[in-house]
């Protein structure tokens, strides 16, 4: 009942797919490419020109893709240049700026604002109100949970500008900071409310203002089975890519190819 | 002049009471019901369809019932199997997903994104800015401040989930986190930038990452005046149903009901 | 390829100066003045009209000025009764709430929300997700990061509201809140995380929750360079008006005057 064709608008220079449904009051700008089977919810805007389409006359928007088989849930606003693998999902209103790049699998939850120039692996999960500054790096499989925020300014305010990376597998709770140039390794658990200014070895917890070592995350037992929940790739397949074989038999699998 | 009925569109099988108005830009969907006086602002999406309607061909949208003299403020995404008492207000660009109840009297600011499969009582109030998570259960006459996210998954990530629980009267300011399955008592005071992962009980004020006890509201004193201010059902009445009478004439007569 | 007429309602009591652009779906109401070259991108709402709007029969919308060549980008929602100096810009959905005043070359950033009654000096940089409680006063060259909350209720619920200040020159990093009242002096820096309880000095850097005087600025040294980073405006002058004479210099014309 989304699909009724209302107010949308799609530029001439968009190349549209195979069984692709785009919802009332939508736009889609020049140079869009959206693969087959994509929804585009409605009140969305794809391939919004970047600063330059105010300032200069000769602009020509950036080519934007996204993915086959995504869903772009309504009131998103992704900009030109940036580039999303297959199974792309959104939630509402998210903001995705230019020059950002997604692996397959990804998602983006509400209200989510990435700044741009940033690159995320496969598999990512970034919950609501997650704010990435530009030129962060995100490997594959990370969850980021709500109200976590990237930074990327060591003296604010300067034009020195140096994103945080995080390794895959690692999450990050919500309400943390990744303070300027961090890295994060991999299997990493930064706890809720951290800020998080020294570089963090794999398989760490870490916690705290500054955030501080408290344990490896393998020592972290649940308290009512008393077993380890991390790494977490052996007790959560929901969506990924282990979900047959086991983590243990897909990493060789993987390793060996 | 907000209701110009430029680009509207109401489900036929969407049922509008009576002195109702809808702004321009909104789209009311399948089996919502808009009871008496209600405004909806412009911009607005009522009876957003669950993820079943990109996934089955035979979806049905779910009732939604948006109770009498509401007004939800323009850019609102409501889903559908959601139900509001009457005199519901929101700010602007809210989202509350499926399957959430809310009783009379109750607001919910800008911004808020309200994760669906939860519950509150009557005369909530929660402010700009809020993330609940799916399967929190809230009181009567609760307030939530700015930045505040209740969370559900104990061990990240996993397909357990248990929300909070709010007593009624319990007020959790700014930046705070109530983490999974936590039980606030009533008449609590969550102080700002807290991390609740205990327990909290009746009167108690809490603080802190984690949050402690520090004393009992009933101590709290006003800087100036020297006169305690909570439990703040004595001191604040704009709005609420012992405005008239006081809050213990208006107790009395609850309990005697 | 924005700019095409499409669903733009422009009221007749609507104000528009020479070579202003505005978007399709966008929205503006009666009184409002758009100064020349000003660009409202798609889906604003310029003028929004205040509650009296629905509840009065002969309700007026106060006059709202967008000041020349600002940028207002898309889904921004500006109430009626709020002013904006010269080179205003926005990011995307900020919402402006009413009698709010802003000098020149103010920039919000995305998703920031100003429960309005608030001041603004010259040159202030409010970046993502910043929000503002009723009768904030802001001084000049302010830079406030994401996530920063000012608040203004001392003893939640009640009518009071105080709202803080912050003098010119000073920095408000992310996931900061500055409580009720609490003033900020010149050239302050408040880092990230911090929960401000009371007044700040001139030069000082505080810290944590609750925030403590932690250094003064000037003693500040970048880690790289070894030289201080504050006053930054010796060190960044980007859009500043002491771009080309430096600051020292631009400070003594500005006290001449």
């Amino acid at each position: 009942m989304k699909f009724n064709n209302r107010n949308v608008w799609i530029s001439a220079n968009a190349t549209i797919g195979k069984n692709v449904k785009i919802g009332d009051n939508s736009t889609v700008y020049d140079n869009v490419v959206i693969e087959d089977n994509v929804v585009i919810s409605n009140n969305c805007v794809i391939g919004e020109p970047t600063s330059g389409y105010y300032e200069v006359s000769n602009y020509t928007n950036k080519q934007t893709i996204i993915g086959a088989n995504s869903i772009i849930r309504s009131h998103a606003i992704i900009y030109s240049g940036s580039k999303f693998g297959e199974n792309f999902s959104t939630g509402h209103r998210v903001t995705i700026r230019e020059n950002t790049t997604f692996g397959k699998n990804c998602r983006v939850g509400t209200v989510s604002d990435i700044q741009g120039y940033s690159n995320f692996g496969d598999h990512c999960w970034l919950h609501s109100n997650v704010h990435i500054g530009q030129k962060s790096k995100i490997g594959n499989f990370v969850f980021i949970y709500p109200y976590v925020v990237l930074t990327n300014d060591p003296t604010p305010p300067s034009d020195v500008c140096i994103g945080p990376e995080v390794g895959d597998y690692s999450q990050i709770a919500v309400f943390s900071v990744l303070l300027p140039g961090v890295k994060i390794g991999k299997h990493c658990l930064v706890g809720a409310g951290s800020i998080v200014g020294k570089d963090v070895d794999d398989y760490q917890l870490v916690l705290g203002s500054p955030a501080e070592f408290k344990k490896d995350v393998r020592e972290i037992k649940n308290r009512k089975t008393g077993d380890s929940h991390y790494p977490w790739p052996y007790r959560f397949s929901r969506g990924m890519p282990w979900n047959d074989l086991g983590f243990d038999e897909w990493e060789k699998l993987i390793n060996n190819d």
